[in-house]
C-alpha cells in the first residue's frame, strides 16, 4: 500500500473530512498547501480563525451573520408577508442573486434525512412557528432542494403548519431554461408534465 | 451584488485561491467549517503547519520528503537503469499504485505552459541532466500527462536528451481499460489506432 510522509497524510485525513472533497482532490489540496510560501497558508488559517470568532447563526433565521438579529431579520425594506424556508444559509444566496424575493427567510440548517440521523425533532420547527404568531406571514415558499429529502422537508412542513392560516407554496420544478428536453431525466419531464402552466395570448 | 459577512466573503477567496476549488465549492466548504467544532478547524489548521514545517522537495528528484534524498533515491531494492519522470510529486503514487515500476523518479514540477508563464528556463532539466552523467540510467519513461501540456514537455525533454545514450520512453495512449469505444475521443482513437499493437496466438 503506498503511503505519503505521516505529517501529509494526516493532513489528506483531515481534508477528507470536509464534505465535496474526495481522496484525489485532498491530495492535489494538500499538494499545493505544500508549494506555496508558509505566509500564504497562514493567511488561510487565519481566515479560518477568523470567521470562527465573529460569525455564529441568527436567532431568529439561522442565517450566518455577525450581527444579531441577522441584516435580512432587520432590513426594514424587507416585506413581513413571505417567509422563504431554505436548507443552509448559502441558499439564501442562491435566492437574493435572482432579485425576485423581497420577503425574509428561514434556514432549517438540514433536511429530514433519517439514514443521516435527521429526523423531524432535529429539524427544530420551534423556532420557524415562534416567527408566525404575530399573524404578519401570509406565505410561506419553501425552497428545500428538489431532492428525495427536500421534497420530504417540505411535505413534513406542510403537516406541521396544517392548522396555520397561511398559503404554503413550493418553488417550480421543471426543465431548466436553456436545456434541451432530450437531455432530462423521466422525473424532471414528469414534473414539468404535471405542473404545465397555460399559455394566454 | 450579493455579499457574505466580511470575514466569510475573505475565507471564501482564500479557498478560491487553491486549484481545483471554484467559488460553489469554496462556499461550500466555508460554511461547513462555520458549522464545525473550533477544535476540528484547528486540526486542519495544525495539519497544514505541520506539512509546511517538516516536509521539502527531495534535492535529487524533487519528490516530498521529510528525508534528504527522499527514499525512492536512496531504496537499495530499486534499480538505477529506469528513471519515471512525472510532472507533480503525486504523480509517483499513481505509477507506484500499478506495482509495474521499479526505477526511480524525476519530478518535473510543472509542464512547459508559455501561457502560465512556465518557459523552458523554468523546467529546470539541469536537475534531471544532473542525474545522469554517471551512465547508469538506460532508459528514461516521460509520463508526463496525455495533455496539449505533458506532449510539448515530453518533445522538449526528449530534445534537450537527444545526445546522450539513453532510450526515451512515453507511456502509451489509447482507449482506457474497460471503457467503451463509443465514449472515446477521436484524438483518443487516434492515438488507439496509432499506438496498435500485434496480436500473437
Amino acid at each position: 500500500m503506498f503511503e505519503y510522509a505521516q505529517p501529509l497524510n494526516r493532513l489528506i485525513e483531515e481534508l477528507k473530512k470536509i464534505p465535496s472533497i474526495g481522496a484525489k482532490t485532498a491530495q492535489r489540496i494538500a499538494f499545493y498547501l505544500l508549494s506555496i510560501p508558509a505566509e500564504e497558508t497562514d493567511h488561510l488559517s487565519e481566515a479560518i480563525r477568523e470567521v470562527k470568532k465573529t460569525l455564529f447563526y441568527c436567532t431568529v433565521c439561522n442565517n450566518i451573520t455577525n450581527v444579531d438579529p441577522c441584516r435580512y431579520c432587520t432590513d426594514s425594506d424587507r416585506n413581513d408577508d413571505s417567509l422563504c424556508v431554505v436548507e443552509e444559509p448559502y441558499n439564501i444566496a442562491t435566492i437574493e442573486r435572482t432579485g425576485a424575493f423581497h420577503g425574509r427567510f428561514h434556514v432549517l440548517l438540514g433536511t429530514l434525512a433519517p439514514l443521516k440521523g435527521m429526523g423531524p425533532e432535529d429539524l427544530k420547527l420551534e423556532k420557524l412557528t415562534a416567527r408566525l404568531g404575530n399573524g404578519r406571514v401570509k406565505e410561506i415558499i419553501i425552497a428545500t432542494n428538489p431532492t428525495a429529502e427536500g421534497e420530504a422537508t417540505a411535505h413534513f412542513i406542510v403537516k406541521v403548519l396544517k392548522d396555520y392560516d397561511i398559503k404554503l407554496t413550493r418553488l417550480a420544478m421543471g426543465l431548466p431554461v436553456g436545456s434541451d428536453i432530450d437531455f432530462a431525466d423521466q422525473v424532471t419531464i414528469k414534473k414539468a408534465l404535471e405542473g404545465r402552466t397555460e399559455l394566454k395570448e
